[in-house]
């Protein structure tokens, strides 16, 4: 008997019963080759959509609480179906609640987070020689009520589950083959990732790269969880996410991410007094808002104002402005402008903490293209613009040829060999 | 305060978003009248039946543990909505699961029986003036695993937490209007009936009132419950079933029943030795097949053979005759005769008890319309006939209007007076 396997299935593959079929093969092969097989699912296809579509004909505000009770019943169903077909393969499984599974959270409905898992009951049914199946997405909290995770928290049981379970890595299979190096319906040269840090993948995360979920990312960082991201439809490896200790010598890029769907607020005049921005950001924090990029000009020559730009999601354009609308008239705006079809570029990569040419040559290849560059912002492995929406496209291909991603097809011997 | 009602919405009566805030604004009137109020809620409309298809994609025979975590999820559905609908009336509700609302079974998956009901969670909701909505026909088996109650247990879990809670009513709502004293479908002047005994109604659960599941009737008279069924769609008062004492001087017939799905099988030359019945019936237990009525004829004049009928439900005709196969080869019965075009027609009534003369009116009353009656049985409150299927509409109009059970509308006064 080898050690522990955590194997995650997302919602496209488990959609119909032929998928569900597939993945119930996919736990038994990896159950046959002798691991210990704890697999997370998620709810099928458009389940959760579904669900959230019922409570929004019976509710205008729907209640959070119950909200919860509702949507866990989705991967509850993928879990008992995949045990079933699992069954019927001559091999044993059980499927598990959040709650009997042991993900213990706090009470924040719609967005818990795990706080403890116990995970007895898995360890017991591991020793007696069943597959196990963990509803996704979903716990249960200190007061007793079933809790969900949030958008993506599926990934997020995996990795605590992987973590609990001290499990050799957590494959999360996906509808993508891995992680690329830039999205190939952009760029079709862009190349599969044999291996990321956690610290790239996360920067890759908040920039736009959909493959893996910021949060459990953070955890999988946190807890030393080795994440094999993969395809659901083919036996070739994917990307490995591991510790920097892990990677190997890396390329100075390492990938080149974007996002379409920003919207950039500007702040003319802003008073320069202590506490406005506090003021701003609080209105704005209060309305749920997520503010990406925030550059404050110098203040005018004679000191007392300022202009302040930042990006938002563009779907919050609107709540943006109806909360700053109260601060804007008390503390004195002059105006607000807004830009709302504004995207974001990115360049990612470990090996640019040592090598301090990379800003100027993504501003010159952007320069090249004859994009403007609106607002930078960086971290020492990540450089990002903010360009026009129809720029992005062009952006993402000339900095992908620029730093040689897709054409220096570095030949890394995969981590867990070849293609099976 | 006034006491706690228990009230039960069926599949039916939470089909939809409209009848899901209906069903809402009538547990919310409960509570505006004072009730501490605790609803059990079934599936909605065809959600079972979808599940079990998509169990049936998956596995050849799914698993009964698996199949109860997967249907187990569509109570928990409409007990969302529900409490989402009612919060959004401006009342606080709060939905639990059979397991949390401590509804303990044994292990027997799809087919659970109650075992024990620790209300201490409805409890202590009730005390904080929650309304509680309890998700019907599960539990939590004493090894921790969901569980189902089998069909119609929505209405078990009612009666199972109004005798816990020492409710003064357990109300279960349906899609029609209460017991009548015939199916209005046949006999249009039938009329709906005030009030009926737990014997009475065990009778006729038993021989074709679909209105309450026989399990859930036997519940509410072991554990003396009331049950007011009644109509989910208008405010009129259905019919009472509660224990004899509390039924007024009856009529001597209460009901006309029927059934149009029975099969006959004739067993011919049956050998007359000890243990041959016992062989029979035991394997028509193990195929898990109900057997109604059963008749053996005097054995022949050597004493030698006897016949032997019985009637089982259409449906398990195929596998009845393959369960006696091998026992028809291993006693050496001479041959099997089946008749799959049966019904049966039954008169119901606690107060034939006192007068010999119904019997032989049910069989004039026949007689005079040339159905032949092909087997009888009987119990101190009901007479039932088997007859030709397609002599079964025919039959209960006539019983019907032979005891006068349309046009004799006895005025009682209903207990619960007039509709609101």
């Amino acid at each position: 008997m080898s050690g522990t396997v955590v194997m995650k299935f997302g919602g496209t593959s488990v959609a119909d019963a032929e998928r569900i079929k597939r993945a119930a093969r996919r736990i038994v092969s990896a159950r046959e080759q002798g691991h210990r097989v704890v697999a997370v699912l998620s709810a099928r296809g458009k389940t959760t959509d579904e669900l959230i579509a019922s409570a929004e004909e019976v509710s205008t505000n729907p209640d959070p609480r119950e909200m919860d009770m509702l949507l866990s019943t989705g991967e509850r169903i993928s879990c008992a179906l995949c045990a079933m077909a699992i069954n019927d393969l001559g091999h044993r499984a059980i499927s598990l609640t959040g709650s009997q599974a042991g993900i213990v959270t706090d009470t924040s409905h719609t967005k818990a987070r795990i706080l403890d898992v116990r995970a007895d009951r898995i360890h017991q049914a591991l020793d007696e020689d069943l597959i196990v199946l963990v509803a996704g997405f979903q716990g249960v909290s200190t007061a007793r009520d079933v809790t969900t995770l949030g958008r993506g928290g599926s990934d997020t049981t995996a990795v605590a589950l992987a973590a609990a379970l001290d499990a050799e890595v957590c494959d999360i299979y996906t509808d993508v083959a891995g992680v690329y190096s830039a999205d190939p319906r952009i760029v079709p040269d862009a190349r599969k990732l044999p291996v990321v840090s956690f610290e790239e993948m996360l920067e890759m995360s908040a920039s736009g790269a959909g493959v893996l979920q910021l949060r459990s990312v953070e955890y999988a960082r946190n807890h030393g969880v080795r994440i094999h991201c993969r395809s659901s439809f083919t036996e070739a490896p994917g990307t490995l996410v591991v510790g920097e200790e892990e990677t190997m010598e890396r390329p100075l890029i390492t990938a080149v991410t974007h996002s379409r769907d920003e919207a950039r607020l500007t702040l003319l005049g802003v008073p320069d007094h202590p506490g406005v921005s506090g003021r701003i950001f609080t209105a704005l924090a209060e309305a749920n808002i997520n503010v990406d990029m925030i550059i404050q000009d110098e203040p005018d020559d004679d000191g007392a104002e300022a202009h302040m730009s930042f990006t938002v999601p563009r779907t919050d354009l609107r709540q943006a402005r109806a909360a700053l609308d109260p601060v804007v008239a008390e503390v004195g705006i002059r105006a607000i402008g807004e830009d709302p079809e504004m995207g974001k570029v990115s360049v990612v990569g470990a090996g640019m903490k040592s090598h301090p040419g990379v800003a100027a040559k993504v501003f010159s290849t952007l320069g090249d293209q004859g994009i403007n560059i609106e607002m930078i912002s960086t971290s020492p492995i990540k450089i990002s613009c903010v360009v026009a929406a129809d720029a992005v496209d062009r952006a993402v291909r000339a900095l992908h040829e620029a730093f040689d991603l897709g054409a220096d097809q570095i030949e890394v011997e995969h981590p867990f060999g070849a293609p099976a």
